[in-house]
């Protein structure tokens, strides 16, 4: 008799963002007049740089001809045009050195920080921010590395740490022992950054407790302050302990694209119960070449573009249109009187909600009075409660309208009352 | 402590086709002017149909485009565009019916053969075909699904199944009942098809056991009998006991574009310890959504022109191009003496090595005396020892050349006996 993998029924409700669409499209059909805006799952909507563009014409008329057709990527980490790009331009100029064989190009950093955890015994305890983006703990989940779920959407086994007001959203180390840490630096949902100070706190825990810290940076791009650090290995020994995740998605628009690199330095060791090290990167290139074949010819020659120089120019001028939405968010709402987060050095803006509103309350009101979508912070964890996320996403012209619509909202609902 | 997942540890040497890489390279490092012809690893040498060229450029200038650009594929599971195509086209002809939730577009059947299994328990047995397409070993090997390698590639606990001369390389159900059954039709590597009769075997048993059969027809383009059924559901009963993989990568060579997809019927049930059922198509769902974002706009937009009606006459044509160098092969090595397999329904030809040669033995005679890349039947289980394969995706100028060069060895080397 075929058993089902029983880790997969202690799933709570369907991820997040399927349960927002789920309450649009109800809302949608009973009102196919009004127009929504979006602010909510962190989708781009601003189309893809033209050196992206012309690149991939050419590559799409490359897979038309007999000679310039390409097959399979060899071995599928990625062609060496690609990673040494990334080397040259995402870690060199921060003074990090990175091998291209330490470069591994996949089709998004959902995916990666998904599959990583199975390099991973099933008897690490993890631990997580809480609020968290939910991929980190769902796959665990479905890998049997937690207990039963336990309540607003928390699961035995995993160690929470709370970002919150009081420690700026960024969680020191726990004082407990954890073997497999994720952190999201720019943070989603919160939008908060760690500094350099922050991150070597992170470094020496994991050095000292021979835990692996898994960093996502897929919003690196959107830091404004010249302190904060993009890579995990701007920190000193960082490469002994950390993955690091990048993505196209967001710093590229590639949400529909699909192209995102982990790096794996090969000084990275995990254990064998018996005390025996197991260097990683051989084992990530066995695991990447038997599950996966590569990313598309045409995606791969599209992300190199972006590292042209016209490439970087039209990048940044997108990313910049952003940071404007992010920055008119924060104002405006401030003004309406809301605590206002983030934004500054991500794509995300993080707010509380007006006293007596629960996230997914507010989230409902916002979407039938405002008819703002929005992404309640409940669904990042229980200390998301209490907040809204937005996305800096939009066009200019919906981010106003959107904010137009919120400040109506709270001098017309008659419930609403602005802390 | 980090601890590494051990069973990682169990696996052996590299992968096939990294290795069959290694011994090329070797070969030319020492030989830089000799022009290697590959008929190894199954990969596709002919453009792209003009037809999706067409389909990829226009999605390339609606990414351009303010008002046409897509980001995320809502839920990752593909553009009903694409499932309405498939299930016309791919399913209804065949007298099978598919709704398209039942479709799960994905970058690849290797991607989706390798993540099937998550769903399942790891108390399974697993049962395959000997020789049999790594992937599907190795990745239970990586989940815990086995014991120990147990030498010549193969691993305790698994159900081995071999597909020989006698049986016509259609292996019958086993008396051992086993819970998870891996069947690839056409078969890679034998070129071997299963008849109706045959398949139906394999659904009864599947029904009678409580057992599941993960169905790979990534090949189903190449039957040209008429009785041969392209897809399991033909077979009555098979959607209650049945997962089907498919792809673009052989059909219309997108194996550097990357398109494939999953079938899970709704009524596809496992069992907890406990004796529930479970409905699968919700558990993959869950697992897509969660792990995965989807496919590039870009390549299912060519994906979907591989239906229309140019689409269609442009892939038949480059897939009899593949089947004439099929038909070549099959002669010319029959010609030379060799016993020949495969090739008539399948681009894979598998022929015995001369007598006194084990798989790896005459591949590297192969690559050094003919200058031929093959993949030894070895590679693929301990059954495929003595046997090669020969892929029909080369040039056809290529593949007569490669026949010339093996049939002037044939006369000229001097050890070789041709049985």
């Amino acid at each position: 008799m075929i058993t089902v993998n029983e880790n997969f029924l202690k799933l709570q409700t369907g991820y997040l963002f399927p349960e927002i669409g789920k309450r649009k499209r109800a809302f949608q059909q009973a009102h196919p007049d009004v127009k929504l805006i979006s602010m909510g799952i962190g989708d781009v909507t601003q189309p893809l740089a033209p050196a992206v563009i012309a690149a991939m014409h050419k590559a799409v008329d490359e897979m038309a001809g007999r000679e310039t057709f390409r097959g399979y990527d060899d071995g599928g980490v990625g062609y060496a045009f690609l990673c040494e790009a990334i080397v040259k331009n995402d870690f060199k100029p921060r003074g990090v050195h990175i091998d291209i064989d330490e470069i591994f190009i996949s089709d998004g950093a959902k995916t990666d920080t998904a599959n990583i955890q199975e390099l991973f015994g099933v008897d690490n305890v993890i631990a997580v921010t809480d609020p968290v983006y939910p991929v980190y703990v769902d796959t665990n989940v479905m890998a049997g590395r937690t207990g039963l779920a336990a309540g607003q959407g928390t699961y035995a086994g995993i160690v929470y740490m709370p970002a919150t007001e009081e420690n700026n959203f960024v969680p020191s180390p726990p004082s407990a022992k954890v073997d497999l840490i994720y952190l999201c630096f720019p943070n989603n949902p919160t939008g908060a950054v760690a500094t350099k100070e922050q991150l070597k706190k992170w470094v020496d825990y994991a050095r000292d407790n021979r835990a692996i810290i898994l960093f996502d940076a897929a919003y690196e791009a959107f830091i404004s302050e010249a302190h904060i650090p993009h890579s995990i290995y701007e920190i000193e020994g960082a490469k002994d302990v950390s993955i690091e995740f990048r993505s196209f998605s967001k710093t590229a628009g590639f949400t529909g694209v699909r192209c995102a690199f982990a790096v794996i330095p090969k000084q990275l060791r995990a254990y064998t119960k018996a005390g025996q090290s197991i260097a990683l990167n051989p084992l990530w290139t066995r695991r990447h070449c038997t599950k996966f074949n590569g990313v598309s010819y045409i995606t791969q020659a599209g992300a190199a573009a972006v590292y042209s120089d016209e490439g970087k120019k039209q990048v940044r001028g997108t990313i910049e249109l952003y940071m404007n939405n992010a920055k008119t968010i924060r104002q405006r709402l401030t003004e309406l009187g809301y605590k206002v987060y983030g934004g500054v050095n991500a794509p995300y803006i993080w707010f509380k909600t007006p006293e007596g509103f629960g996230s997914w309350e507010f989230f409902d009101v916002l979407l039938n009075k405002a008819n703002v979508i929005t992404t309640p912070g409940a669904g990042f964890g229980p200390a998301g409660e209490g907040y809204v996320r937005l996305t800096a996403f939009g066009e200019p012209a919906d981010v106003n309208e959107a904010l137009d619509r919120i400040s109506r909202l709270s001098n017309g609902f008659d419930k609403l009352t602005i802390v």
